[in-house]
């Protein structure tokens, strides 16, 4: 069984080398442009209402995969499944951006953390009821968030 | 450009058929099994730290899309990527779900909102710091939440 996914569109950030990206879209401040090809526009309608979005992409600079690695954050190897690695068996990333306007086809976001020219595989609205949750537990993250 | 992605596991849940099957994972309490291929068991080290995972597989069941369609949650159609309507582009779900426990390759999980069978493609840890923004807007979505 596979899976075949083609872009709907590109991210446009500020970042064109691996190195000057940042970790996470919360600890970036950076703007960029989602631009949603054309024959996709019309599902755009009613997003604008939306504070936040999910962008959903792929990982094109990535090629290959460990199943340990050790994440940016963290000076021991860990699960590839316990990270946020970009290197993955498929290769999905996924960022909860600000939405800060609309313009036709063209999305303008704030906390981008991807590399320019990453292709887009779907947008969902964030919506808290859904996507949050309290009483959280986050394993090795919970140490190195602190330092 | 495309992007070819495979089954890394399969989600059991208790739903055989779309119309038994949660809306959202936040308002579901059923349990399920997250079965990881063998294969990639060893990147499941270290999730066992971690309370919530997001899970993210395909709509298989799910076939073609519309730009415009009629949400579960609402009366009027909307433009699809301001909805989290399972047919879209590339159909590409995620749910965030409650880890209970490990064993070996499979993880049991609550708040289980997809149909048995469904493929898994990848899991990632949740981490508030990357997932939960506050201060947020919900459109047409904060209407119908109320009703």
């Amino acid at each position: 069984m596979e899976f075949v996914m083609k872009p709907i569109g590109v991210i446009h950030s500020p970042f064109i080398a691996k190195d000057q990206t940042p970790i996470q879209a919360s600890r970036s401040q950076a703007t960029g442009l989602v631009e949603v090809y054309p024959a996709f526009a019309e599902g755009l309608q009613d997003i604008e209402g939306f504070s936040h979005i999910i962008l959903i992409y792929a990982f094109h600079c990535s090629s290959g995969y460990s199943l340990r690695v050790k994440p940016f954050l963290d000076d021991q190897e860990r699960g590839l499944f316990a990270t946020r690695h970009p290197c993955r068996p498929n290769p999905i990333g996924l960022s909860v951006v600000r939405l800060l306007a609309r313009r036709g086809n063209v999305l303008e976001i704030e906390g981008v953390d991807v590399l320019d020219g990453t292709p887009l595989l779907d947008i969902k609205p964030y919506v808290p009821d859904f996507d949050v949750r309290t009483d959280v537990k986050t394993g090795w993250y919970a140490q190195r968030s602190k330092e």
